[in-house]
């Protein structure tokens, strides 16, 4: 049999084909268009299922489910999406659409949360907690209990980069102040990025990034010599660091997974924050939580879904 | 039948007899004397759970498990405490050592975690998460998943009092800066209190906290008008409610109780942190968590380590 998986986003809808050994057979994505009507999105999304699964030479009867990851908060229960500001729908019953066109079991699920199934299950081994923090546009988290995605009972848990870490500090696209997300995300990097380059006329960054200023820029620098570079890297894995301390005080996963776009900094980003955690997090005479770099990377949202059909 | 229950702090060991309502029906509580070796203290509690027993007039045939609350780290299959700082112990077989007394199954937790789950029993409905919060000395957390306590696969998870809030803010006892409980133990309430004492000496605390300074002074003044004490007040919520937005948003919880000794407040504390909360939680358009104050005060410990053995 084969789970249909797929990773709704802002700008694209990815659609894979997945096997049961958790392998994407193929996979095709067309842009989201947003904004517009949640039907046509849903209807290109159902017919772009049926063209993946064709051009896989894969027939309906073949595939058990469809797994849908989307941004915002879920009634996973009933197959809809309750609220997602950043596509700018409201309570779309996901399942009905889909049903028009494909009579198959739909599910829907916050996408940081399947991307963090995804990574579970790759791990291929059983584990009481573990989560994936993705370091990305925004800071999402997927935490997944015995096998299964955490999302308490209104499916909005898990909200990691939602807690303030500074009080009183730079604002955040959720409201307040201070929110992990606002320090630690791909975002708020460019954007320290930015000030240590305004502030550091000599840095290397101001070459680096002369023509777009992105996450990996100050990284570059850093790793060149750049004393400001290198300033605005140890500044940000040091919040990164804070964050992942933060959740794993609360969690205590058996493993902690980092994805996203900044996670591409492999080593570079991840020794200092093991080193951090391992000297800051509250227990220490107890076996503790192994960090690493997540693998799946864009195909971990696609999996996931893929796999709520399991 | 009936359960023991064993509330062992740093000051008193409280032994607790249970019945299957979850009602004590008879308690008695010794000096813990520490230091002292971890086999002496153990052996006044079984003497103390034999006791309390048979003032009840409960035999043991009746009594079907001790179930023991403790701080600290637990490895709750073997019935070991790991570690506990403030108990000055370190892998102590809690269960071998009541075993040369009394014959029966013996269950360990860490104290937060089954006052957790007695507050959570009292609510007497199924919930997928559910948290209590406890301000006392310290800030401590019990989260309960699907009727269960969450611990994680080391036993010290839920350490919600140990997650910075204010980076580089005041020293916490666990080796961090600016953690929730640097913020929101009575403790630190204290230390406020009193700082903002030597700032305003026409302020109303300095009489009220002449003789001793506690967790009521300020909220003592600011219900008498007292504009320092509204300050302290004001302030300590605003921190209370920001580390309480925060864990809803990791947890949204279905329900979310407040401990320790500074919920004597009671609605003077609640009603503006409920206020927060709303105002600044990530899900607006959701169902939402209920706050409210614990309803079981000191007997939590007590009634929650008793049902380990449900």
């Amino acid at each position: 049999m084969y789970y249909v998986g797929v990773d709704l986003g802002g700008t694209n809808i990815a659609v894979g084909l997945v096997n049961e050994n958790a392998e994407i057979v193929n996979k095709e994505s067309i842009k989201s268009k947003l904004p517009r009507p949640a039907e046509e999105l849903l209807k290109d999304m159902a017919q772009l299922i049926i063209k993946v699964c064709d051009d896989a030479g894969v027939s309906m009867n073949e595939v058990k489910s469809i797994g849908i990851g989307t941004p915002g908060s879920c009634d996973c229960a009933n197959g809809v999406l309750v609220y997602a500001n950043n596509l700018g729908y409201e309570n779309v019953s996901f399942k009905d659409e889909i049903h028009k066109y494909i009579d198959k079991p739909v599910y829907i699920e916050n996408d940081a949360n399947v991307a963090a199934l995804a990574e579970y299950i790759k791990k291929d081994r059983k584990m009481e907690c573990f989560v994936a923090v993705t370091l990305g546009t925004g800071v999402g988290g997927g935490v997944i209990i015995n096998g299964k995605i955490f999302s308490s009972f209104n499916g909005a848990g898990a909200e990691l980069g939602h807690t303030v870490m500074v009080c009183d500090g730079e604002p955040c696209s959720c409201g307040r102040n201070g929110c992990l997300e606002a320090y630690a995300s791909a975002t708020s990097l460019i954007r320290q990025t930015k000030e240590e380059m305004e502030k550091s006329p000599e840095s290397l960054m101001n070459e680096i990034g002369m023509v777009k200023v992105t996450g990996r820029t100050a990284f570059d620098a850093a790793r060149q010599g750049d004393a400001a570079g290198k300033r605005v890297v140890d500044n940000y894995i040091r919040y990164v660091a804070e964050g992942i301390t933060n959740i794993v005080n609360i969690f205590q996963p058996e493993e902690l997974v980092i994805g996203g776009g900044v996670c591409n900094e492999g080593d570079y980003l991840l020794l200092p924050i093991i080193d951090y955690v391992k000297k800051n997090q509250y227990v220490k005479k107890l076996k503790t939580t192994k960090i690493s770099i997540a693998e799946l990377g864009n195909d971990a949202g696609i999996i996931g879904a893929a796999m709520l059909g399991l």
